[in-house]
């Protein structure tokens, strides 16, 4: 089994975490490859951000998408994932809904810790949308850009010290990170914290392995079939 | 006044019908232009075609923002309307939206006729998150492509039908059109059928007449604040 | 085109108010007449007050709704909205209805403040069924009773710290203002917060004109068909 | 203990048949006593009728309420109740609010058999506002106006086909009579059925009786504390 | 009339209390019996507790409920509620669902306090089930386990202050008690904290009253219907 | 890593083929292992039933549990789930809420097949409670009672038939099936319908494996934290 994650920004040294995290929640015999567009911005932090990042993110899916049996996008507002179900045979899992329906199977009451407060508002209606709102005591900012996630020396117990405050006010019981630049220190800050804490890009990746060894893949009919064939004028 | 209507496809002769709906629908002495963004998807049908098309209906807005006072994007999934909001000094209302909210002011019950039955589901989705579902009597298909509404001579009475077959069905008491393309058979329709019938493209236009006129924009802060500076690899 | 604005009170300070508000919203060759009923209570602050002050309310649109357009009713908890639109040809849009729905084209996430606490049950109540309760942060009570918001010399300032609270307590991205009263502090209020501010009557009045501009106007089937004619006993 | 039930139209032969119904259910001890008005509309049957009618009904709820310990508002829509609330001592029901909670006891999906089409949204608006929408399989009108009830003599197989109709679309468990009209009916419905048919008229009277017997009423905070004493210009 | 109430725990002091309570709700010539089933766990505290309970629970119901006309489950979790609708004639009722119902007539805004903080996520679940989660204020844990509410003699002076924290936080009208073992403190605390305070031993028992006096119980269709005759391997 | 599959009735054919089923679904190096708790009921169709079954089941839990890792409920109702979490160390998956979240990956909207009438207004409650409701075309019954499912020749052209008619009628994209008993119908059906067909035992035995993989297992707070010590009398 193969299975294409990409990043969907142009930080390479995101996409090789988020290729190590990946590789680590699979199975034997699961070939993990982890790419970015090689286009768009180095960071995805807004609504421009995602919609200037999606045509290449998509574009390289096209390009690589036959040599694989299941994909993940690796960026917590799960850009293009409707787009990326319509143009691919194997199933495609986001990282957020990944991580908020995984932690639906681990308590009753989970807190989101994510980069910063622009994306606050948004991640509730993601939540809404995947139908875990009712399981969302609260969604917490750092207040750290994606790209100082990897640079910031106090980024770790910046968002250690957000996972107290959030388990804390909130009373909850696990923890979901809400960006792929995090992925890396779920362990840590699960043993920390002694609750569970849920990365993401690995319930993603373990999540498409699942669905392919099941068999299962997008549904072909309505709202996932391939795209009308058209015209598309200026193509790039 | 000056209000700038991108239709986000690429097809002109549906730009032009749009820009005509959309300026008879706008009070003495606002100025209306309609565009395309030249470049993208014949008719925009799923979700990879919007995704596909958004960055060029961005770059037009970019370009031609600073002349206008008010946005309308002129596609019924409201694709890119986000991330405009981000990048845009004036208002920016889609045109389902629009029309969700503006039926909302004439009936309990209303329901929807779009094109392809794939964009259904997505539909209702919508309709949940511009909080009108409970409103919602059905959403049905009439089963024409968007580009052969202006070339089919029965589009108009196989939207006719849809419409009383919706009406009848749903018990419901007004019709909102699910397409740009339809813009123009709503006077028509509304007179037929006996029951408000509403067209997003006006709607979505005299909204924002309405916005800029009070002197409201979309709020700076969190959600829609501009997006951060970021570098932006291999920009076209 | 003509509007008719009703304050359901008998304050003809605030009649007053609400009609140099009304007038401020239009476009060239509108006319807004604004009123009230000349019986009922004067200010509107319980369920009891809405419903001695509706029917005199439906009166004074009975007997004035033939020489109008479109109608507002000019009071936060939208009261005999339903009834109104039974009776009247043209449009009948409440303030509570067109600030929520106004400010939803703004902001994801906005704070509703408003005279007294008695009422805050009420208005997440309006916020549910107007489809936008996923979008309030919350619902502030500034302590102000109606009547005083003209004479009390701290009224402004007490408003706008009770803005300020909202805005930092639940994250908010914008305020609505929840009394009619309140509508000639909207500008002043918004300047100073730097986010958009909201005024229902001006919502109101340029949302009718909006509508009567469409040609839309309420649905005569089923829910706001025209009352069946009947006898009604010690008609006074 | 004695309770008061008041109809809110004004047609004495429905008080009649209301009063017999309200006595019917209650316990040793308990005096019930059913007026109505005696001003307002013969029947309510649209937002207008009810808002016609409530200040009379307030008006007689004024007059008689400390004759009483507890009261009933006889009509399905619930008429005044919130206002009631504000200006009584003693417990107030509705007898839609107590027969959509009765039958959460006793099924797990209802159909709700109402008058005329006009009034099926709104009930709907009704169904969700008391926290019940997910349990109602469908609201179905008999299409008999509420004056014909009683007159009507195909009024009760009418109604009975209705039922079956609605048991069976729906796949429910049990029915709501959505008139006060029809609370005669209740026993032969259940008989001839085979399932709980839940009259409002008996199911408020005896919640009335339970709340005054446990000692509660109405909370004096926020909501539903007394309303702020006022002027009320030209009170009738 | 005879009333079964049924404490689904073995501790003799609890039942006699509840007993007690539940006698004092019903009217003239209504017997109330109160038992516990003999065997299972002292006290409810846990999703396990209730899956000991439960059979015991019903096994006591099968053995004496061909005695009586109606049911009361005295837990606040509602255990076997849906298991006991489907095994007796007469109406059951849970304290959870008849306190949560029962409130809901005398406010639009309430807060629940119990007992644990590990029961509060599900509390919320109940309500959402039970439909009154947009009334929730809060639910507030006071920190004591069940069996200490009788013996801890700082128990009501700790309730009260949650009450009065509960109600300045969540600025509520009224307050739910959310335990079987605080229902002899219902009176007290109304008295001091001037709000209604709900016990649902009170309000099931007058519930099941009511519903055995207006001729109601469950519905035999689908959802409640017997239980198809099966073999139960290893019966005790 | 070794898997245990509980079927919580006590058909042994039953269980053989859940077995069969959960073992075709992981990878390689994991030990799946299916029992029966020996005691209870054959068939778990009533909340009577479960409620019976239950505490068998937490029994064998217990008994084994140590050895495993991480634990199936194989029985789309997912009885004991919550109080299995509180006493098992690894995660506890039941197949209804893992049909509902892995179906949610590869369609918009799908239709949930099931045995008998009776489990379909609380298949709905699952749904809500699962936050899958908005994506639920409908639930059918196909009137087969689970004991005959393995006996019952025509079983297989039933099911069929009553998911081509949910496809048809919920204008859906994928099949959930609602009855372990139908696990091993999984792929043929999928293939003859061409469309996405979710058995539970595969998904939840596959998500446990993902589970245990990435580290993840029940919170030890609030909601699952181990159930408090004490006293159970007559314990079998």
């Amino acid at each position: 089994m193969r299975i294409l994650v990409v990043n969907p920004n142009t930080t390479a040294s995101m996409t090789a975490l988020i290729g190590e995290c990946a590789r680590a929640s699979v199975g034997p015999g699961v070939v993990v490859d982890a790419i970015d567009p090689g286009a768009g911005p180095v960071s995805l932090e807004s609504h421009y951000d995602e919609a200037i990042a999606v045509p290449h993110l998509l574009g390289a899916l096209e390009r690589e998408g036959a040599a694989y049996d299941g994909f993940v996008i690796a960026c917590f507002g799960d850009p293009g994932l409707h787009a990326a179900r319509e143009i691919l045979a194997g199933p495609v899992v986001g990282i957020a809904e990944a991580a908020m329906r995984t932690v639906a199977y681990l308590c009753r009451r989970f807190s989101v810790v994510t980069t910063l407060p622009r994306v606050v508002a948004h991640t509730w209606s993601i939540a809404r949308d995947y139908g875990v709102a009712d399981l969302v005591g609260g969604i917490h900012a750092c207040e750290i850009p994606v790209v100082d996630l990897e640079t910031d020396p106090a980024a770790y117990a910046t968002i250690l010290a957000a996972c107290r405050r959030a388990l804390a006010e909130d009373r909850s019981e696990a923890i979901v990170l809400g960006c792929a630049g995090m992925a890396d220190l779920c362990a840590r800050l699960s043993k920390e914290l002694d609750v569970p804490v849920v990365d993401g890009v690995a319930a993603a990746t373990a999540e498409v392995e699942k669905l392919v060894r099941l068999g299962l893949s997008t549904s072909r009919h309505n709202e996932y079939a391939a795209p009308p064939a058209k015209q598309i004028r200026g193509r790039w």
